[in-house]
């Protein structure tokens, strides 16, 4: 049996003869009695193995190097010791698969650094079960929010021959020999007969699907070929972005608040072992953060009042904030620390967003909103879409934008249009918010940056 | 409020003053009475909006064109139509968006073809509704079973730098600036420093997963740069593919079989009325062909006893069958006509299967497994993985693997090594078995094969 079955229901095997598998994380011997800490990875919980004299093999057992695989045939009793409430008697202890001497993952302090560069063996360590463990239960919750709430999934397409949103620079996908290549490039000989990319957004083709179910969501991989090597980018990263029909910006405001408290709650009560080790080895207070936000209400100011609030503050600033420009970290930290909480920011300046953004009367800002919260910064992007043809094709136009390769976008405005709204969540951000860890290279599996496309 | 939710409870809402809103689906009116089907897409069922004198603009109403969004406002009533047990009586039809008059999506027979070309307007169509319905109510099934059973979601990295299963044609990615290679290329240069690939299967780090996690399963997107003008290829498509560790062939077939059932049922009770829509106008017996499945056994042979099956039918094959080697179309559907339903033949010859599997001792096959499903063929292929470290080395030179490149795999067979299985089942595959429709196209929102990469 898997050991989360276990836990499931431990009492009722009080007393019971089982078998389990799993691997040795943790060893102690003596002459007359040893202990073993056996893991199988299906929880964060270890089941304590007590052998000695009776069990049957007992000479052997204390050689077993840790790391091993092994199965285990006995009896589950209760614990006298203080850290479980039950223990497993051996009888019988079989070695599966030996663990070599030279596992690079022996019981020590080892740096992050050295853990990325084993990849492979690094979701055996603690906090890669933590963290890869609520990655899990967190892409559930998302799932199960959209689910319950009657939204299609829908799978943006990958491959894409358009970079029509400009949200950064792309990686390109062809079928060409390229050391044949010689200065021209046919494309016409490609896969696709025309120059092809990977997506960096499937916002555009998700409006195509909310307009013929209202109610749809993305949950996949989006690409970035930018040459950065901070903390929070990766080349390869995976968004959630809905799109909903009759929804306004304060309605989708009201959606993502509730979406976040969702899956904040949904993982505390499903990966709280996970979230009380983070909170005790790897980022104090987690717990309390996410309890609180739950319990916190969203503030919703608009960019003006916030640049008025910030150059109000008798405050320093590294950049001065200006109405009509983005804001920077420094100012994103003082923001939720000024209204205790996570605050929505609506409409920003026009020039420093997207094209399909929605329009305001005053001819200077969308109807975009960005969420930051408390610690992490911008979690949420957003906005109302325009849905007026005339106002997009003029917007289009200020900004040179091929309205030919866009005709399919432009239909949407034309058949039946209607008032929709949509947001961009990047996943690896929310589940740094969730997690506590700081590095986007911590909380993917196998992360992709420039010059590491290892495994 | 959006339809889903009326008919969730729509008897609670009799009698009460509504406001919904949606498309124009369907209308017909005469001088005193006027009926609109109005859908939102949120379900298969339309509202019934009956609309007369008495409703506040009556004289425009009737010139609103098919395919324009409008919000009803009215009175919910029992409807004495034979096709509705409750209809809108409107007070009030506003007009969101004109449908423009060269709607390419007319209430007229449409050819699948024709609908690929509009793959942005098709979601809106009856046939797709159901479709791309199904595909989300699918994934929700896929992730629910999972996650219950205690597995962890992992996502593959769909960037890698080697095909170390050989399994097809790949994709490559690059920022290199194609129109100034000549001749030579210096992948120092770019983004990753090495020559990189769009996956064609995460398995292979799914193991290294599973040997952390015990279960795990993947579903993602996975790309075949396969030059082939087929109903079932397509190059780039969604696959799920699950690793789990302590668990040996026969377990994995339960595994196969029970999340299969799952899916079924969820989608049977999740989807009734699309899959009744499909049954009524794509595919006759549909819903027969899945209750029957859940209801079934799975049969389980090897594939020696598939040989001596098929030479001993009394059948002219287009091809001979023989043991050693694969088997082609008209044996798999042989197959499961013989044994009246799904059937997994396992242990196939080691020459003809991917270079991972667990050789059996006969020194001839290996434990293989591929499910055959009546009337789709081949739906999920997976093996027992070959645990054993030297038996792995041996086979990889023997077919003159890297073995350098795949340091990283032999580690999973030295540190802990079990015995473990997976499969891979292609999400499109089941789609195209859980909706009838023969055309991979007409399964993938905006599908991309040879010469199409639109949208």
């Amino acid at each position: 049996m898997y050991l989360h079955e276990l836990w499931e229901k431990e009492k009722d095997y009080i007393g019971a003869d089982i078998c389990v598998s799993g691997w040795i994380r943790g060893h102690r011997d003596s002459k007359e009695l040893g202990f073993i800490e056996l893991s199988d990875g299906t929880s964060m919980k270890r089941l304590q193995v007590v052998y000695d004299k009776d069990t049957e093999n007992f000479e052997e057992i204390g050689s077993i190097p840790f790391g091993s695989s092994i199965e285990v045939q006995g009896i589950l009793v209760q614990s006298e010791g203080k850290n479980q409430s039950v223990e497993l008697k051996a009888k019988r202890v079989k070695v599966l698969g030996k663990c070599d001497a030279d596992y690079p993952l022996q019981p020590k302090r080892h740096t992050k650094e050295f853990l990325r560069s084993i990849a492979h063996l690094r979701p055996r360590a603690n906090l890669f079960q933590a963290v890869f463990r609520i990655r899990s239960v967190a892409a559930l919750a998302i799932h199960e929010y959209f689910g319950k709430n009657g939204y299609v999934y829908f799978h943006a397409p990958i491959l894409t021959a358009s970079d029509c949103e400009g949200a950064g620079e792309m990686f390109e996908v062809t079928t060409l020999p390229l050391d044949k290549l010689n200065g021209k490039v046919d494309y016409t000989k490609d896969f696709f007969g025309k120059r092809t990319n990977l997506t960096v957004s499937g916002q555009l083709e998700a409006e195509t699907f909310a307009m013929a179910f209202s109610k749809v969501y993305t949950f996949g991989p989006t690409f970035r070929a930018e040459n950065s090597n901070t903390k929070t980018h990766a080349a390869e990263f995976w968004m959630i972005e809905p799109e909903i029909s009759f929804c306004d910006l304060d309605e989708l405001m009201d959606i993502e608040e509730d979406m976040l408290k969702y899956i904040v709650s949904y993982t505390l009560e499903h990966a709280k072992d996970e979230l009380l080790f983070l909170d005790k080895f790897q980022s104090p207070g987690l717990v309390q953060k996410l309890e609180d936000l739950v319990r916190s209400t969203f503030t919703r100011v608009t960019h003006e009042e916030v640049i008025t609030i910030l150059k109000n503050a008798n405050q320093k600033w590294e950049f001065e904030p200006e109405y009509g420009e983005d804001i920077h970290k420094e100012h994103e930290t003082y923001i939720t620390e000024y209204f205790h909480g996570p605050v929505f920011i609506t409409d920003w300046p026009k020039d420093i967003k997207a094209f399909y953004m929605k329009q305001n009367d005053d001819g200077k800002t969308v109807r975009a909103v960005d969420l930051e919260v408390p610690l992490s910064g911008e979690l949420m992007g957003g906005s109302q879409r325009e849905e007026d043809f005339d106002k997009l094709v003029t917007r289009m136009k200020e900004l040179n934008m091929d309205l030919d390769e866009m005709k399919w976008y432009m239909d949407l405005r034309r058949y039946g249009s209607v008032v929709h709204s949509g947001f961009g969540m990047g996943f690896e951000r929310l589940l740094i918010y969730l997690t506590g860890v700081d590095n986007i290279r911590d909380v993917i599996p196998y992360p992709r940056t420039p010059g590491n496309c290892d495994f």
